[in-house]
């Protein structure tokens, strides 16, 4: 039995981190963190707890006072305060999950260009994981960070990983870089966060779709950097998000154009035997039978991700399709994958939980 | 560890009672009924399931079959067919939860005036208990025919039994009787079920609310019957459901008009009383404090009810919130709730998992 | 051709004020005003008048300066707000058509009560007129201080004024006064206003229906004022508002139990009589066919209201059944609708479009 | 004034039709045609009209001896039937307006692959006109049979026109052809029709999106056949249509990745300027300022599209998007549209009424 603490309980990554860890077999919830709610009953924000949590009082504590009676430290806070508020001495003492951005990307100058603040504890990001659990398990077993990935870029990065792991894509183009890699990503509303804002308000965003902060999106250069990570050869990613009228989800659907010279090719067997094989035997992943694609509502509530993949012959193009529930392996669903791996729990403890539809 | 079949498994009260089951630590599920997909892999139709119930093929097979193989069988079927297919032979072999309408009833002739078609086994209504889970426990824990209450039932009766079932309501009128009881409930669209229809089609219901089955409602005679054998007095209720544009929930407002004259009247602390005396230790049954009323996501996804009261002076009148996840309290929650208790095992095995938010 | 401002012209209200007025063939659109988005283009925050409205610019401008340029001002503005700056000098030279809340009660103590604030101008009240088109017209085309009904109000009373205004209800109790009259009121989310919050965020309303502001919300005294002075004896209301996840929409269901003793009842055919009788001709009004009641989706975007009129002799109850769209008829249209009364337009000019089915 | 007469007038666009063109000043309806609901009043079926068409009643009658009484018949039908009831004769006495597929791709070859049917009147082909009023006002105005583009294509050809047109991406590769045009579509539940099926239930397609007949969507030809007819080289598209939880709107998200090399790049002023040249003074047309993209809430109910351009840098790559109403401009509007220029009337006459939000 360990003792977890949430910092950010109140908002939908923590809301979800509360609804399953409070029925993990080996987590006591010790600490509920919100600011916004400090010495107010848990459930007064969050009612579907009553009769389960009716004991819990938010408290506004900082890091380092959790570390000492926390033995893991969920942090679902906005990007910038996570990483002022960690230090090594916090790491002695208790392990961060970090379900923020502060610690994902490993080149301090990404991170300022695209967030804009200067990184307040640079010297701490070699000590950071990136908790993508289906291939960091080593290195997430043996840390006290680790940088849980963003909701587009897990859905992204597990949707395209088999091309990339496996050398597939290298030296798909003429002059040797890669094909281009296009992301088109949608996502429910609760993805933006729990703060109110006219962009959330409900007739505002209810029976209507559009794209977002495109070019721009943060999770652009961690899906790049992860990708590049794993593969020979500089990686760009063209990644335009759009928001969906739906609460919970995220859709990707990746094209990668190879060309209309039609020199190098696949074909969907060939893709098909990538995936298959990359994902084997993983619990969580579903590659889906042939001529089946993803739709966010058969893994809505679980950690699943399911993928299809096609190759197009007509247009030599390959398009992968990836959905996932944000909040689950999006975000709170793998940052308890990855306590599990840490703290040596089987790995899908709290997790098994079946999808609810509709 | 008990075999478990269900008939019906494709409709949205099979596909919960599949998804509970499923994850019931006690029980073996052995059979997924469907005459739609007859011979069809099950995860074929509902592919939230891939990778945990890749095997299983839904089978068309009659009850009496089934009987031989199964401790308990759900039957998730339209009104008219169960009655038909239950017999003593098959009451002798195994348990049946009826999900359907069939039973529920003890007057042959309001069932057959209601729903408008002979009742095919008027002699087992009298072994047909009715299983409204909280106040049947004993009947329930000694039949194997469990008639389990309609959604809008269970949420209706459940949010005024306090007022009833201890007499409070008896003689508020100078004639005597019951003053008015009328129930204005709101359901999600899941509980007029997955069948195909111009009325159920996204766009006929999407951003419109209407109410439907004005006084004809086939619930009616159900609540009258119940709230009536708990009382003594004839009950009369006026029922109205509205289809509201979303997957799951049913509020129920339920309003007491205790009549202009004053003679006769209550007070708030008064009904808190009673509701929280009646439901004193109910795992399932949530009074909320005092100043907060029942919103369906709180309970999405769980075996909650949520029940709020309020006294208004102002005009002397009760009224009454309820709300439910209709597919789980309203269906396949309370039809597990009841084998639980009809097999021994602990009443919210297999139920305990909090609602789902957002 | 009329010169028209709008006060608070980028909430909800206004925008349909705006959508409406741009296209009404008697009527200047010369003012938008907005605090919020002082001296910034319309469009900015309303895009969909893109191409049409480009060269309007916010303004943040006092009512009293804004009367001297405008024929008619229209006020769509918290409670307040109106009653502080209008005045006598304004009312000489515009006329003001306030579809806040400010003059709608008539008894300043029930205003002070229910809105918890002092009345800025109580000595304009008498000078203000309900403005109820369908049965204020004469008073309407004679005054400067219009006082547009609220959304709630506006469904209730036309659902109900055929009882009321008849002399129907009058005697129905033994005792003399009226039969209870509840209102169980279901309204989209847009009638709450654009502003931002927790409330009207997208996540916390999708998927859910709550009640709210049971037995306090502030349009009861409205309808109980309206009632009362179209009856001979005093009228109480007990009004429930819920709310229901679409954009727009109201839909008021109203039970009206004659008592069990059965020795005062009616027919339906007596009540549709009067409903036929009370409305005829009415170009908005739409008493629908027996057995077919309102859905919010045959309003929307529309200055309709639809009414269906049942009676339950099983349970001698009326009910009745009013649905409109809460921006149209509930505010912006029925503002219009006045303002076409009071200048001699054609009572249906710039209304005449038909809703907007999916 | 002409007559008008609608075959399918009880689908999706049919309504839509019915909904301006009753409203349009030149046109009497004549005819309200459907199968379905063959000697039922159209309101029947669409209450929303009550009050306006409560006198038409729906006949299914053949396109021929419509002919003679209808000066205009629009035709919203499934594929297949539009090419069996329209001959010689029929166009020599009526203008036909096809809202389906039968005349809109010139090759009867493609046709049949796509459609996996045959032709019925593969010689009427030379003489339908392809229907995109923006660029083909000259030809509509002189033809009886007017193919009206399909929805997709309607929003992904407007959207990529001025790269095509203007001759721009000619020769952007160094093999000499085009780079890879990517679309990804986003469309609400009316595209698909108002047919009944589990597909299209409520909530199979509520809180969730999907990609679906990935490379094989029929409007893919369609966008390939009038690209390739205003360029110089072959065009080939991958397009991906998806659907999105809401009534209508669709969302066309198109890449045009311009290689790694460099060699060939672009920049947003010289985008933005063949944008704003190819549709100077186009009314329907709104190229939104620099960094504002298209929402389809703010299109819907008008016949507007709304086109934002963007180029990035960091990936040599084109991001241009579009949204309409997917049943105004998408169907009914544009088909109106196209009337308006074939019988010399104002091009917007009946079109003009402004988006409705929210």
């Amino acid at each position: 039995m360990i003792k977890a603490g949430i910092v950010g309980a109140t908002g939908y990554a923590g809301i979800e981190l509360v609804r399953l860890l409070s029925q993990h077999p080996s987590v006591t919830l010790t600490h509920l963190g919100s600011q916004t709610y400090d010495q107010k009953p848990y459930i007064d924000t969050v009612s579907s707890f009553r009769g389960k949590l009716d004991d819990y009082v938010c408290r506004n504590a900082p890091v380092e006072e959790l570390a000492d009676s926390c033995d893991v430290l969920f942090l679902a806070l906005p990007h910038g305060i996570a990483s002022r508020q960690i230090n090594e001495k916090v790491l002695e003492k208790t392990c961060i999950i970090d379900l923020g951005a502060d610690f994902r990307l490993k080149d301090v100058k990404i991170y300022e260009k695209w967030y804009g603040i200067p990184h307040s504890s640079p010297h701490l990001l070699p000590r950071a994981v990136y908790g993508l659990s289906e291939f960091e398990r080593s290195s997430v077993s043996k840390t006290n960070l680790i940088a849980n990935p963003g909701c587009y870029t897990t859905c992204s990065i597990l949707t395209l990983a088999p091309l990339i792991r496996t050398g597939f894509l290298s030296g798909f183009t003429d002059s040797g870089g890669y094909p281009p890699i296009l992301i088109d990503a949608k996502s429910g509303v609760s993805g933006a966060g729990r703060k109110a804002g006219t962009a959330s308000h409900y007739c505002e965003t209810n029976e209507s779709i559009k794209a977002y902060k495109i070019a721009s999106h943060r999770h652009t250069p961690e899906i790049e950097q992860y990708l590049e990570m794993n593969s020979d050869e500089p990686v760009r990613v063209q990644f335009t998000p759009h928001l969906v009228p739906m609460n919970r989800g995220i859709l990707c659907t990746a094209y990668i154009p190879l060309g209309h010279t039609g020199k190098k090719t696949t074909s969907l067997d060939e893709l098909r035997g990538l995936y298959l094989e990359t994902y084997d035997n993983e619990f969580f992943v579903r590659i889906l039978p042939e001529g089946i694609f993803p739709e966010t509502r058969w893994v809505k509530g679980s950690n699943y991700i399911d993928i299809g993949i096609f190759f197009d012959e007509r247009t030599n193009t390959i398009i992968a399709v990836g959905a996932i529930d944000n909040l689950v392996k999006g975000a709170a669903g793998q940052a308890i994958q990855n306590m599990n791996i840490r703290f040596g729990f089987e790995e899908n403890e709290g997790l098994r939980s079946l999808p609810c539809f509709p």
